[in-house]
C-alpha cells in the first residue's frame, strides 16, 4: 500500500493515525465485541465517546461554558437555512459579507427567510481576491446578526481578523478553517463547519452556538432545523451520524498531540509560507488573492500557459500528489493543505513544482 | 477479539464481512492511496462507488426507472418535515395511519405544515399490539397522500401487506424493514429509511420517491428540504455522507451474495419463527403483539416476573448477547434481529432464553 498526498478541498485528507487506529478498532472498540458504528447511540459505550469528543473539542478551541456544541447532519448547505430560520427572527434583517462562492450561497438561501443586506461585497470584475480592511464596511443597526465566511474554500481568500460586530451577534462559516489555529469563540454568537475538511469524515456537522440565540426560530421551521431541538437533547433527538462523531473525536486527540491549536497553527503557518513563496519565487505560478488575505488552507495557483495544466496534473498523479485540479469557476489548481498535510506532503508538492517548472518553463 | 451478538434496535449489528472489507481498504481503497472517507465527493472513484450502490439497490429492490433514488442525511426524523414539505401542496392535507411511537412522531410533525387526518389509530389502552386489516380503514379522497410505518421499530408491529390507496401516492416510513424481504416499489409514491438498521452507519438516509412527486414543495422549504434539490444533483448538491454510501454499497453486494431480497426473506422468517416460536411456547416469555402483525425485525418480550429483567440482561451480557433491553415506553426485552444478524445469533439468544427460564423459572 503506498499513501498519496491528497490535496482535496473536501472531502480531504485524514491523519494516518486516526485511520489506522480506526482501523484497528473497526470490529472491536476496546473490548466492545462491537464497532463503533454498531454501538447504541443511547449506550454508555458511544455515550462515552461522544462525552469526551466534546470535551476534547471544548478544551481545544476554549468553548465557554454558555456556547452549546452540536453534532449534526446535513452540511454547512443546511446551516445556510438553519441559521436564518433561527436567528433572524428578532428583526427580521440580517447583514452578510460577500467575500466569495460560499458566502454567495448563504445569501442566497438567506434571502428566503429575511431581509437580507449585503454590507461587504468584494467582488471585482467578476472575481474575489481580497477582503475588506478591519473596520471599513457598516453594519445596519437592526440586523439580527451579521454572516461572514472567514476563509473562502474554493477562492482561497481569509479575514486576517474577527470582525468587529458590537452588540450583533457574529455568525461565522468555519468549514474551511475551523481547528487550523487558535480562536476566540466569545467573539460569535455562532460558528458552523462542515466536518470533511479540519474535523473527520463527511456527513457531521459541527454548530458552536451562543445559548441566548437558541429557542426563537421562525414559524414553520421543521423540528429537525431548530437548534433548540438538538441543544436541549445533547445532540440526540434523533439517531445522529455516530461513526462521524467518534472518528471527530480521535482527530480531536491527535490535534491535542500536536500541541492544540497552538501547535498546529504553527505547523500550519510553515505550510503555507513554503507553498506560497514557492509561488510568489516563480515567474511560472501565480496565486492572484491579495498577500494580506491568503488562506493558509485553500492555495489556488495558475500556471503560466493554461494549455500546461493537463500535463501538470498527470504529473502530479504520478508523483502520488492527487487532487490538485482547481475549481471550475477559478481554474488552474488548487492545494487545500487542512491540518492532517504532513510538512512532507507540501514539500512534495514544492519540489514537483520547480521539477516541473524546469522541464516546461 | 470475541465480538458479540448485537441486539439492538439501531444503529444496529453491521455484516462482519462489510465490516473485514471495509477495515482492509480504510488506508488504501483500491490502490487509490487514499480511504474513501478522504475521496472528493466529485471524483471519479468516489462517483463510481456511489454510482455502483445506487445500481445493485435499484437490483435487488427492482426499482422502477420512474424513481430517483437519494441517498440524504437527516434520518427518518428530517423525512417527518421534508414529506409534508414537498407532497402536501395539492390539496394541503394527507392522511396517516397512527400505529405506533414512530408514526406518532410522523403525524406530530406532518401538523406543522398542512391538515393531517389520522384515518388509523390502532392504540388501545395506551398499546399498539396490531394494525387494521386489509381494507379495513376509509382514505380522505382529497389526501395529497397517506403515510404509514409498515414496521413499528418500538412496539414490533408490522403490517403484512400493502395498503391500497388508488390514486392517492403512498408513503412508507421502511426504516426498520427495507431490504428484509422484496417489496413492489411500485405501489409507493415514497419511501424512506434511516439507514442504521437494515442498510449501513447511522448518518445515511435512503429515499426512493416517483417523478411525479417531485419539484412542488411549499413556501419556504429550506433548499436542503426540496427533493428536487437532491433529484437534479444525484444527491451531490452538497457533499454527501461519503462514508456511509461506501458502506451501504458492501451491504448491498453483501445482500446479494444472500440470494438478494429472496433470499434473505427466507433467513428473516426462519431467525423470526425460531425466535417466537420460543416465546410463545413457553409460559415464562411473552409477547404482547397479535400474530398477524409481529415484525420480523424486532421482537419486544416479556418475562414473567419484571423483577429477574436485571438478571436476564446481565446473564445474556455474560453470554455475548448484548444490548436487548426494551425501549423504556414499552419495558422488558426487544431483540432486534434486522438482515446482519445471523441465525447463530438467534439460536444463541433462544438457548439462553431456555437456560434462564430453566433456573429462573
Amino acid at each position: 500500500m503506498a499513501r498519496v498526498y491528497n490535496f482535496s478541498a473536501g472531502p480531504a485528507a485524514l491523519p494516518e493515525e486516526v485511520l489506522l487506529q480506526a482501523q484497528s478498532e473497526m470490529l472491536d472498540w476496546h473490548g466492545s465485541g462491537m464497532s463503533v458504528m454498531e454501538m447504541s447511540h443511547r449506550g454508555k459505550e458511544f455515550m462515552s465517546i461522544a462525552a469526551e469528543a466534546e470535551a476534547d473539542l471544548r478544551e481545544l478551541m476554549g468553548v465557554p461554558s454558555n456556547y452549546k456544541v452540536l453534532f449534526l447532519q446535513g452540511g454547512a448547505s443546511s446551516q445556510f437555512a438553519m441559521i436564518p430560520m433561527n436567528l433572524i427572527g428578532r428583526t427580521g434583517k440580517a447583514d452578510y459579507f460577500r467575500t466569495g462562492s460560499w458566502s454567495k450561497k448563504a445569501i442566497s438561501e438567506a434571502k428566503r427567510f429575511g431581509e437580507v443586506k449585503v454590507t461587504v461585497n468584494s467582488e471585482v470584475e467578476g472575481k474575489f481576491t481580497s477582503v475588506p480592511a478591519a473596520g471599513g464596511f457598516e453594519l445596519s443597526a437592526d440586523a439580527a446578526y451579521v454572516h461572514y465566511t472567514p476563509n473562502e474554500t474554493i477562492e482561497g481568500v481569509e479575514f486576517g481578523y474577527i470582525p468587529d460586530t458590537g452588540d450583533i451577534p457574529l455568525v461565522a462559516d468555519l468549514s474551511s478553517t475551523i481547528l487550523s489555529r487558535p480562536l476566540d469563540v466569545s467573539r460569535f454568537g455562532l460558528i458552523y463547519a462542515g466536518a470533511q475538511k479540519n474535523i473527520g469524515p463527511a456527513g457531521l456537522t459541527l454548530v458552536i452556538v451562543r445559548d441566548d440565540l437558541i429557542g426563537t426560530p421562525l414559524d414553520g421551521t421543521p423540528t429537525m432545523f431548530n437548534y433548540a431541538t438538538h441543544a436541549e437533547n445533547e445532540s440526540m433527538y434523533n439517531t445522529p451520524p455516530t461513526y462521524g462523531w467518534y472518528l471527530a473525536g480521535l482527530v480531536f486527540k491527535w490535534l491535542k498531540g500536536k500541541g492544540g491549536l497552538a501547535g498546529m497553527a504553527e505547523i500550519n503557518q510553515r505550510k503555507a509560507t513554503l507553498l506560497y513563496d514557492a509561488i510568489d519565487n516563480s515567474a511560472f505560478y501565480a496565486n492572484p488573492v491579495d498577500k494580506a488575505c491568503r488562506s493558509w488552507m485553500n492555495v489556488p495557483f495558475t500556471l503560466a500557459d493554461a494549455a500546461l495544466d493537463e500535463s501538470f496534473l498527470k504529473g502530479a498523479s504520478a508523483a502520488g500528489l492527487k487532487t490538485l485540479k482547481g475549481h471550475r469557476s477559478v481554474g488552474g489548481m488548487r492545494a487545500s493543505i487542512y491540518n492532517p498535510m504532513p510538512e512532507a506532503g507540501v514539500k512534495a508538492l514544492v519540489d514537483y513544482m520547480a521539477e516541473f517548472e524546469r522541464t516546461h518553463g
